[in-house]
């Protein structure tokens, strides 16, 4: 029998394990970050970790972000049997799965919009979630670029003052914790593949950007995100006032921020201080 | 625009969200639970939530278990053109995805004799690690039975002996502290479908259980599991003295605990109340 290392099959696949040092770091970054939301007045909630493939394609993702998808299929049982597991490859050939009725979520906020559709919320309504999510990505590189990967969020949906306001907040509050555990971020606009990059809306986007990343080097670990009315739209989530909701997120990619503190700090045991000594109490 | 309650949909499909208070007293369990597993000198890790497809099936998965089987695709940027998404079921044809090389596991401690594979372990090696599970199954009700669910596991890993007493430790943790919530338990000798059930793995083990579990009413909500030393065989995880190690588990459904003790109780506050008394200070 051949015995692989699990690092190397795990990092080249962009799915590592994480040992108690990364573990517990990532849980206090979390925690610090979960604990923003719920001190701004957010729900924390849990979502499903699969979405409706019919959902996502509503949304316009198989659209935009074809190239990233991965979906959950099962196994066919009588067509797995003619058309077997492919040993030399290691994967079993399509056509021995069912057909795909949901999808890997690729951000943590989908799942959001997806459970608060048809629905009335308040105008300044804040949900706090962390999801895996999955993007398939060329190649994958340690906690950098993974095929799976923790997505904290704090979103906002009600007024366009209030999805405004949420990202003003949240931007304040990440540069003075990023400079309080020494990371030196940069602010960027960021060109969101949310929108189809040769369409009309991607010259919109370039003009009034919605995604504005903040990047440790070259690593973006957070970003502040617009959608005006968007998901409000497609989704009918309303206000009390009529119309759809506004809505924006906020997104903590954590082994990205595992990445950035480490490489920093020069090891866990000092990232970790970094992050205690900048955090305080969590709540 | 048709629009589907959220509840509904995610219920029927076995993937229900949580809010504020299911959100809180899962993790009150899991840290619970986990708790117990770091005070037994467990390691906390974080396990990949994709195994490989070629390691799944090298554990005999695809055969035991091909019903419950979820494999992960990503769509196939050509046929996803020739073959489309079917507006009308809501699915992309298994003739849109590329092969799978990629599974959803269906229990947490898979990825960590993995993680282990090839590798030399401690005589009283314990790992605890909590992971998204997945599982086919007929039909789905609400925090019962569900297609994604999340499982806390604590596995040993050395000496038979270590394996046995892990179980026998665990046991008894799991009785006082259910009595302690409310909760009165039956312990079962279950048939476990890791092994073939008509073969003559299936006829040994019901001459030896390698697997009991704990209901509540009809629910099973934890068990405990030997595997002997076929985890150890298979990933050559050895011993210092030679030789495979064996292994054992201990697996709480963590949903299905929300299920158990929100029935037993009434409710959210009182089944999380009953929890924060008998679990006291988490460490």
């Amino acid at each position: 029998m051949t015995v692989t290392t699990p690092e190397t099959v795990g990092a080249t696949r962009g799915l590592p394990s994480l040992g108690p040092e990364g573990t517990r770091l990532l849980r206090l970054l979390d925690d610090t970050f979960e604990g923003w939301g719920l001190s701004a007045g957010a729900r924390p909630m849990t979502m499903p970790p699969l979405l409706p493939a019919a959902d996502l394609a509503r949304l316009d993702y198989y659209d935009n972000f074809p190239h990233q998808a991965v979906l959950a299929a099962p196994l066919d049982l009588d067509r797995r049997l003619t058309t077997p597991f492919d040993e030399a490859r290691g994967q079993w050939p399509a056509a021995s799965l069912e057909p795909a009725g949901l999808g890997l979520p690729s951000a943590s906020c989908y799942a959001v919009y997806l459970d608060h559709q048809g629905r009335q919320v308040a105008d300044d309504t804040l949900v706090t979630i962390c999801s895996w999510c999955f993007r398939k990505e060329t190649h994958y590189e340690g906690m950098r670029r993974q095929l799976g990967f923790r997505m904290r969020e704090v979103v906002a949906l009600g007024t366009r003052e209030h999805a405004e306001d949420h990202l003003a907040a949240f931007t304040a509050r990440i540069e003075s914790f990023a400079a309080a555990v020494g990371l030196t971020l940069r602010k960027e606009a960021a060109c969101d593949p949310f929108f189809d990059k040769g369409g009309s809306k991607a010259l919109l986007q370039r003009l009034t950007p919605v995604k504005h990343e903040f990047l440790y080097e070259d690593l973006a670990i957070a970003s502040v995100n617009t959608h005006r009315n968007f998901f409000g739209d497609r989704c009918a989530i309303t206000l009390g006032s009529g119309g759809p909701a506004f809505t924006s997120c906020v997104a903590f990619g954590l082994e990205r921020w595992l990445s950035a503190l480490t490489r920093r700090h020069g090891g866990w045991e000092a990232a970790t201080r970094a992050v205690l000594d900048a955090a305080g109490p969590v709540t």
